[in-house]
């Protein structure tokens, strides 16, 4: 599978510029940007950045945060940054609970309320919207879609335009994760396919993930089922690291993850 | 619904003697003792202390770890204290990865095998087996059963005398959660209902857990749908709180606990 560098693994060492000329340094072919990454440098300039050294853009991160009040305007907006990327797929990380809200199924319709009026707009701008459904433990602040199968049900209310992020992260205990891999595949809604992994033990909820080997989590096995599902695209390596990887020399980080995303 | 008192609501502060006795003063009518506990009252001081009381034993915690190499003595030993103590069942926090593992898989089969083997013995002891299903966030560390869908399809596999204890802490998230509850309650195998909050923001994976009200489960919709399943018995306030509850004073904890409970 070819390489992708979510950029949020080097994003305390490097601007976007620096990331991208890594990128092309350590013959990594792909790059998902973050929007607050892009605004800095610059929309165009990142465009003409990530052209000049011929990388595909598998995502851009990210849309969603649904149940904050100005959704809306700010899904626009990176439905239009992802369009002029040409981003393979706009990454959504639907928002959790609502300030206060105990309503979890409450927040999850109006998730899904949100998605379908964003979804004509997308479809408009060419983008694929990729749901990527977040570990349980960040249900309340960050994501109330949880599981791959809840992502997939929505999505097949939800109709064409709309797919998948598959972040090994988020999703590798679940027992039903090979069936749920194979459904998107079948449905062609596998967009995109996010790699780490999880340390044991894990110090933090949100900023504490592996490099690829370093935890538990079956590498080889999960891309040989999303591969056996169909899918042709990149692998794309995250790591939110507070207490490892973002203090490292970043060329030292690229040079592991193109090490070790060869052998998962 | 009665209250019962899980004795890791207390355990930084008491011994299981004057746990039983704050249950007296506190007007609660229920306990749910740890086995480390038990051991150091003695199992026939603890049994006459807790008759003494009028307890119900709504619980002996714990069962399980059937990953690794010791299960089988260590689980009989459980299932004679817990027939000793009359407990209404033996909780199973069923292991994880063994160590140096990557294969969830496999840990599951050799969950389920081991449950199998076990499960005679607990028909012969009359002592009921409650699978907990813990939070996905705990499947490599404590136990690979990780959704209430996951443990009542082990159920099914494995026949009677087998049920769950649904622990809101660990199953709140799943968006399957109400039509699971309703399941075990149709099968007859909702054998313990344990209460706790998520606050948000969670600082640590296994004890950084709520005072009921304090975090985002909706408890009444739960316990709603618990009691629409057909559970009668109790619930069961279980607090892991290094940073708060456990360094309080443990008539404060208890006291605090009952009034909390009447509105969960």
């Amino acid at each position: 599978m070819k390489l992708s560098l979510n950029t949020a693994t080097v994003r305390k060492q490097w601007t976007l510029a620096q990331i991208i000329d890594g990128c092309a340094r350590h013959q990594i072919t792909g790059i998902s940007p973050w929007r607050d990454q892009v605004e800095q440098m610059g929309l165009a300039q990142a465009k003409s950045a990530i052209q000049a050294n011929g990388l595909t853009v598998t995502g851009l991160c990210r849309g969603g945060f649904f149940t904050a009040p100005d959704w809306h305007d700010d899904n626009r907006r990176a439905l239009e940054e992802a369009h002029e990327l040409g981003a393979q797929c706009l990454v959504l990380v639907v928002g959790g609970l609502p300030k206060g809200s105990k309503d979890l199924r409450g927040a999850r319709q109006q998730v899904r309320d949100a998605i379908a009026a964003l979804l004509p707009e997308a479809r408009a701008a060419k983008v694929p919207l990729a749901i990527e459904p977040l570990h349980p433990m960040q249900a309340a602040e960050r994501a109330c879609i949880n599981t791959l199968e809840q992502a997939l049900d929505a999505c097949d209310e939800l109709g064409e335009g709309i797919g998948v992020a598959v972040d090994v992260y988020h999703v590798w205990w679940d027992p039903k994760l090979e069936q749920q891999i194979a459904r998107a595949g079948r449905k062609k809604r596998l967009y995109a396919y996010h790699i780490c992994d999880w340390l044991v033990p894990t110090r933090d909820l949100l900023n504490d993930r592996g490099m690829m080997g370093d935890g538990v989590i079956d590498l080889p096995l999960i891309r040989s089922w999303v591969e056996g599902a169909g899918y042709t695209g990149f692998q794309e390596v995250e790591i939110f690291s507070e207490l490892d990887w973002w203090k490292r020399d970043p060329d030292e980080v690229l040079k592991t993850c193109v090490e070790r995303a060869a052998r998962c």
